[in-house]
């Protein structure tokens, strides 16, 4: 699809770690020219010799800019790309995970900040690929003073990238990802520094954490040198959304004192309403359903078990695997189209698996 | 593997949910007899149909005795079997997630207290199978009472089942259960709440819950029923590890609003570390790598990149795709064995994907 919109042109992209350089992969492979910057020299370099970027600067053929450094620097490089720009027409936007400060401190038509929900385990250059942000959520925070031509441009732009681009103020944005990503990630840290403590007076404990204790520290274990700048731009909307949390445990903990389990009951029943209802990635839940398939731990079940429902041209659209500690065995979970779920279900049944429709 | 200890004999199985059942039919396979009962009629009518049980009582023929009943129904079902073998020799043991209160309830040097640290998300005679404790850790919690040959029974028996045998004091259980499994459910629950709540407010929070929110989250989609009973049980244990964790967080946010970030890094720090060393379920980290394949969400690219696994003999421990919302595409993260990793890495390239060792 090309229109006015999302014609290419010459992007020029500072910072070429993971997003910034997927970005000019992407870029590239859509008919931009790039040009790019990066603060080391060495990544500079690297990115000149894969014909990455053919430029290292803003020149007179710039038409987008987009500014993938830290967040604590968006504001300064924003301001210096603004600035090279002159007078020219361009779009210049960030991929920072906060947003509220930045936007706040660029007052110009021309930017829209921005931030694609995507990312990886991999990092910098060399884990860059121009398919990241397919089907990824990309978050952009317009201002009174973006231009909606700035806006319009850049969402045919990201649309071709495959994203799916949101619109939200940049406030929303900050509070909205202090509850989904930030507080989640300290309760992770939290929790396991917890266990930590316990495993060391009895060390029993490492064989008593199951899945779900697994499950809700595993975001722990990643890069913690990420964390800290995200996590004190936006402390202002981090903070309140913890200690409604911590209310909420005191509240529980208060009630389990007191013997009121009917607190404690509704709490959980909500929650568990809710969580059901938490729509799936690829997932419409009203057009999904789950598949549970008992497994054992050996090379093939998985094997098996996809090839049945590619036979029958059931598309899972999420899959999972849950099971114990050292465990030889756990179910598989699976998300498939919902007017498909039988066939699966009765084929795999048919093949002697422990199957259940959830 | 059968001596004295583990030889097969006759078993009552008291409550046909999942973890009863499951043990009927493991036992069953292993040469035992097998009668049951459960307070649904229904239940007890189908388990006789699927020829899992062939009496509903305690007979002279029965030593073993396992009461898979909701917690707080334990002691009065385990004393009415007690009274109901009389004198006779035999070996009883429940499976409820809570111990103190029970063994400190029953004084019988035929009884002990246990706990399979095994489940599923299936429920249910349905959802019973025979491999359930194939590697799970089975605690028993051994009091001065019990006889040291009941513990040797049924240790031999459990074994005999694939469990890992752990012997805890009743109240050092449920210490350690309520930090690994009681408060990271009360969390799980309390994180769904909270972000309930803002996304009544701004639905488009549930767009930007990625798999980390998501991983958090899971076990607060349980059956919220089965919960209230442990947790009230459990309170003396749950309540002062939910009050330290609450006070953590509490530190963590004044640290956060202090601009003090060096508390906040200093215990990501710890907790990445404390989760890398956590041991895994199969996953010793030294021996796993990560693979990720780019995929679209079409039918038989699981099945491709599975049977490749398969076909190479490389078993793949934990598996996940992460992708947007409404994403056409996403990234596969196999979990393999690290020495087997390089040969699915090459297969898979050959075969045409964009995989990576991460």
């Amino acid at each position: 699809m090309t229109s006015p919109d999302n014609s290419a042109g010459r992007a020029h992209v500072v910072g070429l770690g993971l997003i910034g350089a997927s970005l000019a992969l992407a870029l590239a492979e859509r008919g931009w020219s790039v040009s790019g910057w990066d603060l080391d020299r060495a990544v500079r370099d690297a990115a000149r010799s894969a014909s990455l970027i053919d430029g290292e600067s803003v020149d007179s053929r710039t038409t987008l800019v987009v500014v993938a450094v830290p967040a604590g620097a968006v504001v300064e490089v924003v301001r210096a790309s603004l600035a090279q720009l002159g007078e020219r027409e361009a779009v210049v936007t960030d991929v920072a995970g906060v947003k509220e400060s930045i936007v706040g401190a660029v007052d110009d038509p021309r930017f829209l900040g921005g931030h694609p929900m995507a990312g990886s385990e991999q990092r910098g250059l060399a884990g860059a690929r121009a398919n990241l942000f397919q089907g990824c959520t990309w978050v952009l925070t317009p201002t009174a003073t973006t231009r909606p031509e700035t806006y319009g441009r850049l969402h045919g732009i990201l649309r071709d990238l495959g994203a799916n681009v949101v619109a939200v103020p940049a406030a929303d944005h900050d509070r909205l990802v202090a509850v989904a990503s930030h507080v989640p990630h300290l309760l992770a840290g939290a929790l396991m520094n917890e266990a930590d403590l316990a495993a060391r007076q009895d060390a029993v404990l490492l064989q008593l954490a199951a899945g779900g204790f697994r499950d809700m520290t595993r975001v722990a274990a990643g890069d913690p040198r990420i964390w800290p700048d995200i996590l004190m731009e936006n402390r202002d909307a981090i903070v309140p959304a913890l200690r409604s949390l911590g209310d909420r445990l005191s509240r529980v903990s208060d009630a389990l004192e007191a013997g009121d389990a009917s607190l404690v009951n509704r709490d959980l029943e909500s929650a568990a309403l809710a969580r059901r209802q938490l729509p799936g990635r690829a997932l419409d839940p009203e057009k999904m359903r789950y598949l549970r398939v008992a497994v054992t731990d050996r090379p093939g079940v998985l094997a098996a078990v996809t090839v049945a429902a590619s036979e029958l041209l059931v598309n899972i659209y999420d899959i999972e695997i849950a099971h114990g500690i050292e465990g030889a065995s756990g179910t598989l979970l699976l998300a498939v189209d919902a007017d498909r779920a039988d066939v699966l279900h009765d084929a795999l049944r048919e093949r002697g698996f422990t199957v259940n429709l959830a």
